[in-house]
């Protein structure tokens, strides 16, 4: 950090959807910070200004909203993706430096955990070695949708793989083989994929299909009733371990 | 559940040990519920208990304190670790069950995530069939971690694998070097092995060695700086993914 002293820049965890499941903290900066900045896609709101829609209500004028150039399941190692977000996010860190230089506390709004897969570190690791910028953690969307699940995810010496379910279908195949409880994200129109190598595993019967949970219209049944390959891309599928009970 | 309508009894989840980083429903739980139930060692507060002791102080007429039989570091495939265990989270249940019974909302307090590898898990499986139970989720002790650690775990298609330090070393070794990102927990007096094993895999320069991340006293540090073999057992070994940045 070159200037020290106080917070500039806050990331700030909000939890997968419920309100009641943001951290004291994150609810005391979104009560102060002078602007709050969320990541959205054209002609939406949002996950993370949603819910702090609901904690603190709309604010227009300490809003910033990053709306992404292209979609999250555009094929990611293309230029056609990694060229417009590179510039995206190097735009964004100069406008929130800006904000800070104009001496504006400033919080970015992240869905789940912000080191978990979140945009956030894309400024963060652009913005950290410049302005004092603090990361609150939040509550991992898997957390949410174990829990929402009912479904303890690890017992005892349980080994946990989390996988994206971009990954091709048989190394996907062979990593779900190879764990006691998995995760898979990023299900989205991989859903097709995740299910052949799930059944390839033999993991349909033990598998959960998790979508927005802990939001009002989560949805979560067990893979084998879900007949269809429908999936927004933020939906993932638990295998919960079966480790030492006592 | 037999029982329909209120809930219970709560597992709530409190986080790595930051007050701040308990979520504003546990908050509001701890300030409500009639009992308070945390698990601890013999001759010790527990870390769940002393984080509702900096929200709520200590309240002996509502504390309930469940102490282990044995610690967790005994062999855990032994009938002296197993059959003591699982006769004390029975007593327990009936012990918590009875306060129910008697019209007290009961909860639960854990460190961390109560779904992930959480002793809740053993109460929760005996008690959730028979009355209204709901568990609230946590910050993980790993996201605690790779937040204060300034560690972004896992970046674009990064796969985490989160392991026991309990498991073999060749396993280990094995599997540290066919992941992206890796959590190693319960390192105690398994840290001389799992060293062994990050070096196996090549990982001693990225691997961040992680003690009571969040708490008054934590301690982080590059592994390769850590010269002495001595961990508690809750500490933990990040090695950060190194996906697509943007």
């Amino acid at each position: 950090m070159t200037v020290s002293g106080k917070i500039a820049l806050y990331g700030v965890g909000l939890g997968p959807g419920d309100p009641s499941y943001v951290t004291v903290k994150a609810r005391e900066i979104l009560e102060t910070a002078d602007r709050l900045v969320h990541f959205c896609k054209q002609g939406q709101r949002g996950n993370a200004r949603t819910i702090a829609d609901r904690l603190v209500g709309a604010d227009p004028a300490r809003e910033i909203a990053l709306v992404y150039p292209v979609t999250t399941e555009a094929p990611v190692d293309a230029a056609a993706y990694i060229n417009p977000m590179a510039a995206f996010y190097a735009a964004s860190a100069a406008r929130l430096a800006a904000e800070v230089d104009n001496g504006r506390l400033v919080a970015i709004l992240c869905e789940g955990d912000p080191f978990f897969y979140g945009s956030l570190m894309h400024l963060w690791r652009r913005l950290a070695p410049l302005y004092p910028f603090e990361v609150i953690p939040g509550i991992t969307g898997m957390s949410g949708a174990w829990t929402l699940a009912a479904a303890p995810i690890t017992w005892g010496d349980d080994i946990l793989t989390v996988l994206p379910g971009t990954l091709p279908e048989a190394e996907l195949a062979r990593r779900l083989g190879d764990t006691d409880a998995a995760v898979v994200m990023k299900i989205g129109r991989n859903f097709p994929k995740v299910r052949r190598a799930l059944a390839a595993a033999g993991l349909i019967e033990r598998a959960i299909y998790v979508e927005r949970a802990s939001m009002s219209d989560q949805l979560i049944l067990r893979l084998a009733d879900k007949t269809d390959d429908e999936a927004p891309y933020f939906s993932m599928i638990l295998v919960p371990g079966e480790g030492r009970r006592l």
